[in-house]
């Protein structure tokens, strides 16, 4: 019997959204429990099986649903296990949490997992900007940066499951590059990200003497939306700041041109809502940088998938690309 | 009919050279032509047509030959053109050659072709030292630097044909970047292949009083074999040029892997005869460079292939591949 709906999760750092999506791509249903109320992860499986029983509205029944996709942080396709992921409360830096196994025990449905930026990747290629692409590279700009790399129409996993961590790769060398979560120095979404925006903003604040906008604001609380705001009220320090995130941006991306020769590059998350303050010198730079045989002629697209339901667009689209090995 | 033979081409600036393969992986029978010898690239052709029939023995007809298996420096796999070559003579920056489809005018048999790095790697994985890995990168240490990218088992070749330009990621920004022969600054090759390591010995011997067996050389003609030499005689400033060599290797692979988390980085060409003096380097810095995820874990390899033949059996090995179209 051909089972006309996929579940898709998002499990975030604060939530896991959790979404109902049926063949034509729609979210039919949608709720959202924390993912933060507990340390203990079995209590969280059992608080998310039990939301994903409620969410089913009484014409659906847990035999209609084909299988569950999940899009989390630092998941591992390979393996269905999230993998030393400081960032949830349940996670730590040492834990290997087998998710999938874990869900399997308790919900009579097939899961598959993958990272949250896949998982984007994922949905943008089935039904957002980059529908019918082959080589795309998918950027998140959030608070830290993700990517998920798509090569021949397959999302590119590697020898362990973990490749596309671009958000690390090193952009500045040297004692005064950025310290990064990651315990190293340079890494890219130390400049790039949301926060690196913020961090941008706060050096040259307390470096500089230039008249800004910011300035009204108290220098360590200073976020990436206080430069937007500024910078869309003229101010040219906030403006400059999205220049040097845009400069840093296009840069290194021609450097992931020359690896995988993608047809275009897809923007998504926070830092996108800033437009052409960042998306110009993203183009312009890329240019610069870029070999001849490819200038011009990479796009710089800005993913069409609502930021709310994205990832659970991508999981879900995961779910309906699983082998259906149950009858 | 199985066909036991392929025949491997691998075309450099200088000469073609050709050999017969058979099912083992021995290249049975092998030659040369010179490349350099016209600028028309018809007549090429023509003297690559002649020498593949004369290299044929008594007892190998042409119809016992599966398929041609072409690398060439700037070769799409997609379209079987060399695409911009201008160190070819009978090529340039702007012309695009359908070598393939001129070669299968004149001679009965498919051809199938990818550039020099590809080719490299093929053969790696298939006769060399990663058979049977499913994702690693082949860096060749040449003149310039090439690089080939495998995953899944197969070359990424990306939306165009051109994907795995490594040798062009940038790696050193701002007014004091080498020019490339590429026309940008700053590319990996500028620093980390042969010609590298000899702009090095020549910029360290014009900026320091430094004492080196290399200064009993005309500095303009230091080569990376002088380097070699003056660094196994326990010259200083030659191991360091080696040092900082295997330095900014270490460091490009950490980003390499962070893209594609390959199972091992593979060395080809020139450079490695070097073999410590930049294996050491080039291993301790990338893992110090790398995400803890990977420290430790991603191999270092030498190829195992002989450089004289390893593009003829990965040409060969290509050819081998190729879809039987062909009754």
């Amino acid at each position: 019997m051909q089972k006309p709906y996929v579940i898709g999760v998002d499990i975030g750092a604060q939530t896991a959204k959790i979404g109902i999506v049926n063949v034509h791509g729609n979210v039919i249903e949608q709720t959202a429990i924390r993912s933060n109320s507990t340390a203990d992860v079995e209590e969280f499986v059992d608080d998310l099986c039990e939301a994903i029983i409620k969410l089913l509205p009484e014409e659906i029944s847990l035999k209609q649903i084909k299988a569950i996709g999940i899009g989390a942080p630092n998941a591992n396709y390979y393996t269905g296990m999230i993998e030393n992921a400081s960032n949830l409360k349940w996670g730590s830096k040492t834990k290997q949490i087998p998710l999938v196994e874990m869900l399997s025990k308790k919900i009579d449905i097939s899961s598959v997992m993958t990272n949250d930026a896949n998982a984007a990747a994922i949905g943008e290629m089935t039904y957002g900007a980059t529908k019918g692409m082959k080589n795309f590279i998918m950027i998140t700009l959030g608070t830290g940066i993700g990517s998920g790399i798509v090569v021949d129409g397959r999302i590119l996993y590697g020898h362990d499951g973990f490749a596309g961590e671009l958000g690390h790769v090193t952009m500045v060398r040297g004692s005064n590059a950025r310290l990064c979560n990651c315990g190293r120095t340079g890494c890219l979404e130390t400049y790039a990200s949301a926060i690196g925006v913020a961090r941008s903003a706060r050096e040259i604040l307390e470096t500089t003497d230039s008249k800004s906008l910011l300035r009204n604001l108290p220098v360590a609380s200073i976020t990436s939306k206080d430069v937007f705001e500024a910078a869309i009220k003229g101010d040219d320090i906030a403006k400059e700041i999205f220049n040097i995130t845009g400069k840093i941006l296009g840069e290194v991306f021609a450097n992931f041109v020359a690896f995988s020769s993608p047809e275009a590059i897809v923007l998504f998350g926070g830092l996108t809502k800033a437009g052409n303050l960042i998306y110009k010198p993203i183009v312009e730079h890329l240019n610069l940088n870029l070999l001849p045989i490819w200038q011009g002629k990479i796009r710089v697209l800005l993913s069409k998938l609502k930021e709310s339901n994205a990832a659970i667009l991508g999981a879900g689209a995961l779910a309906w690309g699983l082998q259906e090995i149950e009858n």
